[in-house]
């Protein structure tokens, strides 16, 4: 039997079809085209299952579907509730699926089944307990508790990014001050840079930034950082204090195996921020707690979010 | 059946027979005599226990031993890692007890148990996921995760006093900055008003302390706040903000069904406290994630901990 995982964002739509080792199969993409309202990206969705479909041989030889989707998604009912990049609201998308291939499908925040993945596929193999941090443009999490992913009482557990950590800290985009995603988001360091360079601060990201159309680039910091640029090097050092700080308080509550780090910036600067993290954390979590947690970064990179509806999908219900 | 419940102290056991319908019949109370050995301390221990075992009538009418002790407790081996406060290091509390009466026992951190007590008796009763928060001199917590006690990898979690609320903040005695614990515990808030009245700060909290032997009570803080004393109203609305914004934390990270307060901080002053509490974790939690949480004081008061001992005793293994 295969499996199709999909992993649907709100530009792009890719499925990807597993045999019953686990083994990639086939994958395929589509736009989403999600301003052209639901019932187009729901003809885009169909359009990828119905590719896989086809090279399975047949829905009699598939199993189930899984799908990560950003948003705040009820798992239990299998609806998208909110979607800021989609066309769906409550949007009953599990059984709509399940409606039209007469197959189960199962459906998650794509954070959420992106550490699923992780955990079953990637870095956190074996463990019992585990934090997933998604640092990017913004800040995500999951946590896998007693070997289940843990969804709280709405299923909005993990909210790593909204951890406060300044009270009267900056305003973050959810309304409220100083949380970890409003200080250490690529948006808020973004920011920053632009802010300070406004005031007429050198830096050598003036010039890069610009040629990238105000995109910051890993390669950007590593530049900065082996030219020493102060203000390169500053935007790091706070970018890394506060998430060792939010992490220290996540391994005091949490007590956790492992937690694993991905997300863009994690990613591409992985290598720098990592051992910063570690040693922020270090200052603030408490000793015995601290050396039972290992720090990882995701293995399983873009691919999270795929081997995480795998593994939504062969979890059944 | 009986079972026996144990609330081990570092200056007093408190011992109870519970029916088999978990009504009181009997309580006992030793000084625990820590400063004079572990072997003192056993037999204290034992003392408490014969005396509720003869109540019984016997051994043999006992179902199983209960025991909430301070410290880092190892509950699957029934270990008292470490007790700061009764001279046991690796004791093996569980296995002494059992072999002494041959009857199973099972040991539990008081704070933990605590929660594990308000779950099942008191304010938490038929709720899958909690948080409960201790809050007197320090400031403990435990978490109840899908109907039991979540103890993550070395059986610490819970430490929510020691969540990082502010990066550079006062050096906290786990050696960490910034911890909730250093800003809002009944410590903290004496310290800080004693350091305000040492500069000269006015305020009639100098008479109340003085009068208490330095001593800060529920009754100082109630007669300032009606007075409208500065520094009092300062004290309270800070240690509030910092507890609201740990909250708000907690609740973006967990998503549980209900904060329960205990402790006594908010035994004497939770009428005051409770609903600025909850005005600064609004200001900071995430809004839908906020308003699936209820927060409640803890039902049991000093018997929490009783009753914890008595849970973990019916919990069997």
């Amino acid at each position: 039997m295969y499996n199709i995982a999909l992993d649907i964002g709100g530009t792009k739509i890719l499925g990807v079809l597993f045999d019953k080792d686990n083994n990639i199969v086939e994958k395929t993409k589509k736009k989403t085209k999600s301003k052209e309202g639901k019932e187009v990206v729901w003809e885009q969705i169909k359009k990828v299952i119905d590719m896989l479909v086809e090279k399975a041989g047949g829905i009699e030889n598939i199993n189930a579907i899984g799908a990560g989707v950003p948003g705040i998604i009820n798992m239990k009912e299998g609806e998208v509730v909110f979607s800021p990049n989609l066309p769906w609201k409550n949007y009953k998308l599990k059984e709509i699926i399940e409606e039209e291939y007469s197959i189960k499908a199962k459906i998650g925040n794509d954070v959420n089944v992106g550490i699923l993945g992780e955990w079953k596929f990637g870095a956190g193999r074996g463990k019992e307990n585990i934090i997933g941090i998604f640092w990017g443009t913004g800040i995500g999490g999951g946590l896998i508790i007693n070997n289940q992913l843990y969804e709280g009482k709405i299923g909005a557990a993990g909210e790593i990014g909204h951890i406060c950590v300044m009270p009267d800290g900056p305003y973050c985009g959810c309304g409220a001050r100083g949380c970890l995603e409003s200080l250490a988001s690529k948006t808020a360091m973004t920011n920053y840079i632009d802010a300070q360079i406004e005031r007429g601060r050198k830096s050598i990201l003036k010039e890069l930034l610009e040629s990238s159309n105000g995109v910051l680039k890993s390669d950007h910091i590593k530049q900065g950082i082996e030219k020493k640029d102060e203000l390169t090097v500053e935007v790091i050092e706070k970018a890394a204090k506060y998430m060792g700080a939010g992490t220290a308080s996540l391994i005091n509550i949490l007590n956790p195996e492992m937690i694993i780090f991905g997300g863009g910036v994690m990613e591409s600067m992985g290598d720098i921020l990592l051992p910063k993290i570690i040693e922020y954390a270090r200052e603030n979590a408490m000793p015995g707690i601290l050396e039972s947690c290992k720090f990882q970064v995701a293995e399983l990179g873009d691919d999270s979010g795929i081997y995480g509806a795998l593994t939504i999908a062969l979890s059944g219900e």
